[in-house]
């Protein structure tokens, strides 16, 4: 008798972006003439920079010639991205991380998710509240988790780490000992950052008492202020405790061409066992390399040209943040984010729940938001916006919001 | 204390592939004139093809524009893609599958060993011997196996089932009752194929027993022969026992672009639970789909051009196949496979050892081939060849082998 996998039984039904989804569905059959905004999903807008477009024309035509074909990738990535990430993101910034540190995959999401493969499924995981789902979700999937309670809404033996206005959504350390700590700065979905000093005492903690801090730096590239860390290896200690996801998806806005890598350092090691090695032979056995043209594009945007375009594109995004938040706060809206993140966190009006607000808004104002109860318990009576959109759209959104 | 997965402790420290390559090296070192043809690999050398290169940039102006760019694709493949694929396929074939049971993703790789994820841990698996290790060694990681015992050359608590000449390359029903059993025809590494009646045999046994195939036809465009299945839908009561994998690598060369698919037929269920919910569930939550750019260019392998331009590769290949099944059965040799898959399956002379097969050929002919028993114990005594080479470096192989 085949039997499945029954921790997937313990995931609810329904999914959040689906929810929405569906919601936004029913209100345009019933409204097909309203201009919806959608401040929802966390994806980009704009187009890829030119730089890049005309790397990813010089690759296709090398895939057209028999000489300068390329088949299977190597398996950790090609040596002229990793090499370039090093240096530019890592090095020349004066942070410790070496090319054969890095390991190219076609995206954060992946990597966040498969991770905890390489970890004892005895381990016990600490994440903050609210939280991107996917941290949980593929720990529930593992089995590494007790069941869903509905009523409380979180996960049995899971490490809930609330993040609020009070602890300016950085976290305070749980009572209880974790193994793994997932982090995320700038934070998705509260838009808030960590500062040098607070990442540096959660580096100190997780070496003290013997965890791993799992570092999703995926925002890095919207910090605005210089006192932030881009990186957790700018934290002394780091290198023996922590491992760091990054993303091509939001600074170069490759959500659609698929692009991101993980950084862990040789000397990180647990029960005497080379993390960097566990990991090695999950990425060659289990996977075939992100394609060379967008492996080519992927160095494309540490060009000069590439730099400069991207670093535009982010400034458009943080100008909608700056728009957006500014006229939230003059509607009189309580406002959290949007200053070293592409997202805003904004307290419901009167504390009504996140649900009711999102209907709110989308059926006087046409504006989809995600509720903040979808990424946990504590982000009831929060809303999630982006700034993913256009001005002209994030103009507009404030517009209705305000004549609401 | 963080807990690593101790199950990654159970592989062998070193990986076929890469002791082949350091083989490789040092022969290239100490005969840096000699000119190696590396017949090893199951890697493709024709470029892509022109329909497929024009596609691509096509799609990358796509995404140089704000009104036709793509950000994440659907979790489960773009409408556009897995509508022609189960037409073309499937539907147009007479096999029934449609564009709702189709997953898309990056490779038949990362799905073969993704797809134990949403079994349980207590399934038993049977596999074929000698085997395409990723079946293996994905179970391994994930603690469905026993340890590894290095004196016989398997996993405890497997189900091996030998393929050998006796059995032309079809492993009989194992006395022992599996779960899930892996299946892979056109084969990697014999080149052998499988009849629509053996096939049907598997397909009503697993019935019989409650068993899931997991069939992998990555190799099923290699087909010469109209008798052989192209997939496994073809046989009747496969919807409800089956699941398929494919890939765009080996009849499209994407080695390098990275496309493949998996079919799960709506009506499979295991002890009352959908597997194409849980498979979707798990794609939805751990991949963000496989790039834009390269969807479009696997909907180009299925136009009319596209079609003609990979045949035409494929039949070069396949003369490659043929000129080294000839030449290697007119130096005395005995051959397997070549006729309906791009792989040669050859007993070494004088039952030496495959590795010491492997050593002679590299350093008395300087020709590159894959020793049989890194696929296993029953491999032990073969050796195989591809005919993903050049024609010209596959006569030239044949040459220096009949040399020996």
């Amino acid at each position: 008798m085949v039997t499945v996998n029954r921790n997937y039984l313990k995931l609810p039904g329904s999914y959040l972006f689906s929810d929405i989804a569906r919601k936004v569905n029913d209100f345009k059959q019933k409204n097909p003439n309203m201009n919806i905004i959608r401040l929802g999903i966390g994806d980009v807008t704009q187009p890829i920079a030119p730089a890049i477009i005309k790397t990813l024309h010089e690759s296709v035509d090398e895939m057209a010639n028999e000489s300068t074909f390329k088949g299977y990738a190597p398996d950790l990535g090609y040596e002229f991205l990793r090499k370039t990430i090093a240096d530019k993101d890592y090095l020349s910034r004066g942070t410790t991380v070496y090319a054969d540190e890095i390991f190219v995959s076609d995206g954060a999401k992946s990597d966040c998710s498969a991770i905890q493969e390489i970890f004892g499924i005895e381990n016990k995981i600490a994440v903050c509240d609210p939280v991107y789902p996917v941290y949980v979700d593929s720990n529930v999937m593992a089995g590494r988790t007790g069941d869903y309670n509905a009523e409380k809404g979180i996960y049995e033996n899971v490490i809930y780490m609330p993040c609020t206005e009070e602890n300016n959504f950085v976290p305070d350390f749980p009572k209880e000992k974790p193994d793994l700590i997932y982090l995320c700065y700038p934070n998705n979905p509260t838009g808030g950052a960590i500062t040098k000093e607070s990442l540096q005492a959660w580096v100190d903690h997780a070496v003290k008492i013997g965890a791993i801090i799992l570092f999703d730096a995926a925002y890095e590239a919207y910090i605005c202020d210089d006192e932030i860390p881009h990186s957790i290896y700018e934290c002394e200690g780091a290198r023996e405790c922590a491992i760091e996801f990054r993303s091509f998806s939001k600074n170069a806005g490759f959500t659609g061409l698929r692009l991101g890598f993980t950084v862990i350092p040789k000397e990180l090691k647990c029960d005497g066992v080379s993390l960097h090695s566990l990991w090695a032979r999950r990425h060659s056995t289990r996977y075939n390399g992100a394609p060379y043209i967008i492996q080519k594009a992927g160095e494309a945007v540490y060009s000069n040209e590439g730099q400069k375009q991207i670093k535009e594109q982010i400034s458009c995004y943080m100008k909608n943040a700056k728009y957006i938040k500014n006229g939230l706060l003059d509607a009189g809206f309580k406002v959290y984010g949007g200053e070293n993140a592409p997202y805003l966190w904004l307290k419901t009006p009167n504390n009504i729940k996140s649900w009711d607000f999102f209907d709110l808004l989308l059926n006087k104002a046409g504006v989809v938001g995600t509720p903040g109860v979808g990424f946990g318990k504590n982000g009831e009576g929060y809303f999630r916006l982006t700034a993913f959109g256009t001005l002209e759209n994030s103009i507009e959104a404030i517009k209705r919001i305000k004549e609401l």
